[in-house]
């Protein structure tokens, strides 16, 4: 068979998570439209949702979302590691040392076969994530870490744990919606990663860490990060038409953020979180870089270019700017896809325990039979 | 398309890496045999052989063994990060653990697109892994890891580093060609995870990471621990026929270290494996465990369910047999297999870089078009 590279079109397993139909620029989780999702749900609704394959009732929710915020609180011994580690660190390796050493304190961390236990440790991790991501924001700043409430859903204790006040309501609420559009996504790299590690009957921590070290990259996660340095690079509204013609017109870069490997149409979630980074913008006074990456997106859309290849803003694009909004530093953005994502890589790793090895071929272009030389004999 | 699992034949890249033909139960390394290269390499002359596609010249390999040794030094705050984790963690997640933590420490880590720069922390991680190897398991006894040497070959400096006595020759020569035999092999599961995190951009470390990640489970690089637990189990080797009958003829257990997803003939570095390991055995007296699993060998190969099967031992059966006779502790097992597949994994991370997105796809078997219950409405 020849070379395909990419493994574009390939199936690696049916699945009832999520369809992401880049035709049609349409997502659906376990049956629900992106939108219905994003105006509606919680993202402890979400999680349920993918792990049981329908909403929860409120009893099953209340249950769900105290499992998590005491889920959330971290094991000593890994607050103390994280001080020991340099405090200028990518926060994405941080995240995945931390994640890794996770697995050292729990108890189940090498049970491999019991699908219960891995969803109660699926439920850990997504506390610990966020949990991570936040103590690791206030740690390399010179500060404690805040331990998470027992009372919160994930996004208020998300604020909560950053900052130790009372979650104000505009950032947590902004902050679910990103989860939500963020928990899943087909078999996208890093929940692939997960599932290639899990069918060697690996454990759920070295999935997630394999994860995270996918999402890491400007292909994948990473994205966001690089969108929003572009941003930060062209620095006004009046510098966007300027910064095109030199950079994009010339092909001597591409514009981070825009175009996607599987959507031909406009990403769903980057329109969702365009209205949202807008009413954030306008709520909060600061419409500089909305306006800059509206103003970006517009030119590049009128663009032959972009037109005869499909390329329209992504995910990353617009959340980049509703992150920014919202405070967080850039190189903290890909940690918070991690803990959106979450969710969809348990789900695969929990569908994929106890199925076949993935063990794809490769295309030998070597010689054959060569005959040994001693070194001395050598050029 | 349909659903295919386990990517079986979907071809992921060209490689001059190593052709692993399983109907004729041969291996190549670019070009070499694995029996030229078991008899006469160095594990140096292998490494250099998958990273520069030939065997190198005399100054060629002194530069490249001296470069493995001096970059197999620990950093302190390593060290100190293995003494605080808990004596009886799970060796592949230590490992896992410290490969993530050392990125902290390397100025490299985050350089994720010059492959010569990717080259050189290759360099420091083919060391640094067998360091690690060798310190855990002095740490978990409470002893103090011992410092590479900077004029041995790798094989030597692992032995001395286990001990701080002067290696044995009996002792490294085997490590060395177990090192030689286990360095690379086509597209298996651990190698692609490590290509699936480069394709995304990200750095080699999470590839790494992520690889070792893959090569603890239990259908991969944990298989040659599982084996070994499944000889110590038989115990003796009058027990040998009764245990088949009872666990394998009525199917209720599989034999752990026979059978392989792509070999349907005897592994090449099986039968290698098993003169090494009979050597051994004679050598030191103690042949209980290599006569417990050769009798189980014959006793299996000459079913009819293994022969209609072609069912046949891998590498991980004698190598669990080799390993124990050298006086290794069955959990630090697979870590050793990490230490010689480094090798391969970091040929193909380098060859991966700047290649294509790896991204397959999954059948989409939910349901469409679900209107939203208010929370209150819900069973």
């Amino acid at each position: 068979m020849a070379n395909k590279g990419g493994l574009r079109g390939a199936v690696v397993a049916d699945s009832t998570s999520s369809l992401v139909d880049g035709d049609n620029g349409r997502l659906i989780y376990e049956g629900y439209e992106i939108q219905t999702l994003a105006e509606n749900a919680l993202f402890e609704e979400v999680v349920y949702l993918l792990w049981h394959h329908k909403l929860p009732n409120k009893t099953e929710l209340e249950t769900l979302r105290s499992e998590i915020a005491t889920g959330a609180v971290l094991p000593a011994q890994i607050i103390d590691l994280m001080k020991l580690l340099p405090k200028d660190a990518d926060p994405m390796a941080v995240l995945r040392t931390v994640v890794s050493a996770l697995a050292h304190y729990d108890a189940d961390a090498e049970n491999l076969k019991d699908k219960d236990v891995a969803a109660q440790k699926a439920v850990r991790l997504t506390g610990q994530i966020t949990a991570i991501c936040a103590a690791w924001d206030r740690i390399r700043k010179g500060h404690e870490p805040i331990a998470p409430r027992e009372d919160l859903y994930l996004a208020q204790n998300f604020v909560y744990m950053l900052s130790g006040n009372e979650p104000d309501k505009t950032a947590s609420d902004a902050f679910n919606v990103y989860l939500v559009l963020l928990a899943e996504h087909g078999m996208n790299a890093s929940t692939f990663t997960g599932r290639v590690i899990t069918a060697t009957g690996s454990d759920m921590h070295s999935a997630i860490v394999g994860a995270i070290g996918a999402l890491k990259g400007p292909s994948h996660g990473g994205a966001n990060a690089e969108a929003m340095r572009m941003f930060v690079e062209i620095g006004e509204v009046e510098n966007v038409d300027t910064w095109f013609d030199q950079y994009i017109k010339t092909g001597e870069r591409r514009i981070m953020g825009i175009g996607h490997a599987i959507y031909k149409a406009y990403d769903p979630r980057a329109s969702i979180l365009r209205g949202h980074a807008e009413a954030l913008a306008k709520s909060t006074g600061n419409t500089k870089w909305f306006t800059i990456a509206d103003n970006l997106a517009n030119r590049a859309l009128a663009d032959e270019y972009f037109i005869e290849r499909k390329l329209y803003p992504n995910v990353d694009y617009y959340s980049a700017i509703l992150l920014y909004t919202l405070h967080l530093d850039i190189n903290m953005f890909t940690p918070l896809f991690a803990m959106a994502r979450i969710a969809g890589w348990s789900a695969h790793v929990i569908d994929q325990m106890g199925g076949r090895l993935i063990r794809p071929d490769m295309n030998y272009t070597g010689t054959f039979d060569l005959s040994w030389t001693p070194l001395d004999q050598r050029n």
